[in-house]
């Protein structure tokens, strides 16, 4: 596993993967658990995870001291699929694996990271998770959240149902950052009647790194499934750039807002549900505004239509596109400006397109067309400016709704998915079926 | 020009438009200054502009008493262009007019807001502004931002030059805030080496509203443009949801992030270069990092080619529309999900698509694709993860920017109007021209 240079020291001073040891290599003392080595990795970076639960990678040198501290128990790598010994004292957690940072390793020769570990890795690495619960460990796919497609929810979706009937207390999908809130949205629309806790977890850095996120992160996750009343499918993310508590956000309401940051997951247009504190694993809840969890039978409903198109207005479109979309989309979320306008030319300007023609077209072909906001915050109002009534009367959508425009278009798929009907299908959108739509305007929600 | 009830008291109380006078209507009254009836308003709304600021409309009614208080200056409407007697001590403002809810009227039977009102109507309404500066007004066309187009930006570029070059101290462009970053932002690569302030300003919220946010916006403005020392192109809007400052914001960084707030303007990786505080009309400045004004001759380069098309990736994006993208436009900007991704699909999953065929052959094709992000927030790095390294080997432009999707939009519109050559696009996007491309990350921007 590792290079034979090493292989040999710990062998010499019978170390195993799992026990602590204590590493000298020059004037730097350090200890912790021995890890297995890095999937892909070097074989000469030898890998601790040391008390504050950092995991460091310390190469190979000649010279190098290994001196075991302390047997641990041994690591078993069942890939794929696990299981905790049971204790009928604590609730049982299913964590399902989608991929992601959170299940990735970095590549040390290129610095790239890839997909590479598996959730049981993670329990080895994170044994407190064991103290909350036992674990039930399957790994689904391991893909990039940029990869996930809507047959990968219903895939989730269809396990998430099989762990629940077959007794799961709770369910946490380690899953890619990228398109978390599109997943945590369609899981919101598949799954109804939910009778435990669903929570989708990520990690905007890799396990690899001093700054991973991914401890705190499943630890309050775990902490949310296990113990938490939420009936909805939620997002637990940072909190902060600290490491101090994580947001458990509305799936169908938070939006991944920065490429980079550890708190780059934002509720948006609400408030999260809660806060979960990573130093006294305690849930702080925030509202209660939110379905609770109790004895009920989880509903599937995940026929979806995916051939949604989300087009953003902006000055000079090309009215083509609209015009294309007849050819390619079953339905189209637009993402208009300000309150939900697209150029209309009311004033017969030479120099403006008005798109209306074009939308009404759609709308007559039976394509339903959705509105939603560009500025992401704030509410769709299309009785304000002319450009919103005319809209309106084309037969466009969404007026009144605060969604994301990526919970419209996930919404319209899974709209599409049950009917044709136009008349139907503006009744399901303007719904509220999962919190996407709030009943009023809560100040103070603004980028918080 | 108020019906004719009304026009019977003013004339027997030798009431003129501009008086100060006193309204008594059962319980109510109200005093301030005579405007003119709402333009296609009901004409028997009595507008007066109180001593707050804020316009009033009192509806008449039998045995309404109207009383002068004290004779005010002729308010003269002379539509199009007027100019304030100079007097050579002040600078002297250019105020251009291109619409927008700052100079928009309710219409009071609908509810519903039109552009209707000309600039030199503020300089009457708000006669702090002659306190200021010596005004020049000048309507350049009277859309609703949506209705503005690339070709709109040129006419407003161009003259802006004639203004500064018949000797304008400051330039102030009342426009409308759907679209007023994406005409910040074109100003910003069309105009180089700027003498003068040259700041774009808005509402939320119409004139005739108690809440609007026009009189603060334009006062702050006029202030901005009269004695700040900024050579780049800048927004005036509210800095929070109170009365008391403006955020003076770089024009191609900023972003309306909100529907309706007040304060939906926000600098997005990067800080404004200043509050002006409403009060006392003092200029605070926050950073030193921008370009100054100083001797130089403004130059004009409005060569562009608005062909670009916008494209958000999402799970479920049908290829088709990457593929029919090469027969409508010149140019491809994507907003990706995270550091700047799409999907790969590198473990050849039967359910996922790689579109970076598609995308690969749009730039064989010699139509350029550049990344942003769809968090909004952030930079774009696609060295982290295997997507972005397929996309950079692609010829995918834009790894390292930290730009705004509209932004990178805008840009590209702009270095197409310029070259055809892919090599020379890439150079000319990646350079940073009017502080697009932040060299550093500046901590504590996110959502503030």
């Amino acid at each position: 596993m590792y290079s034979k240079n090493i292989d040999k020291i710990l062998k010499s001073e019978k170390i195993e993967i799992g026990d602590r040891i204590k590493i000298t290599k020059n004037e730097l003392i350090v200890d912790g658990i021995l890890l297995p080595r890095i999937q892909m990795g070097n074989t000469s970076c030898i890998v601790i995870k040391q008390d504050n639960g950092y995991n460091i990678g310390i190469m190979y040198e000649k010279g190098i001291k290994l001196k075991l501290q302390k047997k641990g128990k041994p690591i078993e790598l069942r890939h794929h699929s696990s299981n905790t010994k049971s204790n009928v004292n604590k609730p049982t957690l299913s964590i399902l694996g989608a991929g992601g940072t959170i299940s990735s390793r970095i590549e040390y020769n290129t610095g790239a990271v890839f997909p590479e570990l598996y959730p049981e890795d993670l329990l080895n690495s994170f044994p407190q998770l064991r103290k909350i619960s036992n674990i039930k460990c399957r790994e689904l796919f391991n893909l990039f959240s940029e990869d996930i497609t809507p047959e990968h929810w219903k895939i989730i979706a269809k396990n998430v149902v099989k762990e629940i009937n077959s007794g799961s207390d709770g369910i946490i999908i380690m899953h890619g950052t990228d398109t978390m809130n599109y997943t945590a949205t369609a899981l919101s629309f598949m799954l109804q009647n939910i009778p435990v806790p669903i929570v989708l977890v990520g990690a905007q850095r890799s396990s690899d790194r001093g700054s991973s996120d991914n401890m705190m992160n499943l630890i309050c996750a775990a902490n949310t499934a296990a113990k938490s009343n939420i009936g909805e499918i939620s997002v637990c993310m940072h909190g902060t750039s600290s490491d101090n508590f994580c947001y458990i956000h509305r799936g169908n309401k938070v939006r991944k807002m920065h490429t980079s940051r550890r708190d780059a997951f934002r509720s948006i247009n609400s408030f999260p549900f809660a806060k979960v504190w990573f130093d006294n694993n305690k849930i702080e809840y925030l509202h209660n505004d939110y379905k609770k969890i109790g004895n009920k039978k989880i509903k599937i409903d995940d026929k979806i239509n995916p051939n949604v198109g989300l087009l953003q207005i902006h000055p000079g479109i090309n009215p083509k596109l609209i015009e294309y979309s007849k050819k390619i989309f079953d339905g189209v979320v637009i993402s208009g400006t300000g309150l939900g306008h697209v150029s209309t030319n009311p004033s017969k300007n030479k120099l403006s397109n008005n798109i209306i023609p074009a939308i009404k077209n759609l709308i007559d072909s039976d394509i339903p067309v959705v509105m939603s906001p560009q500025t992401i915050y704030g509410r769709i109002n299309m009785n304000v400016y002319s450009a919103g009534r005319l809209l309106q009367k084309a037969g466009v959508i969404g007026d009144g709704a605060d969604w994301l425009p990526e919970t419209a278009l996930i919404k319209l798929m899974w709209v599409l998915g049950h009917t044709k009907n136009m008349k139907k299908i503006e009744e399901i959108m303007m719904t509220n079926i999962s919190g996407e739509i709030s009943k009023r305007n809560d100040i103070g929600t603004f980028l918080v």
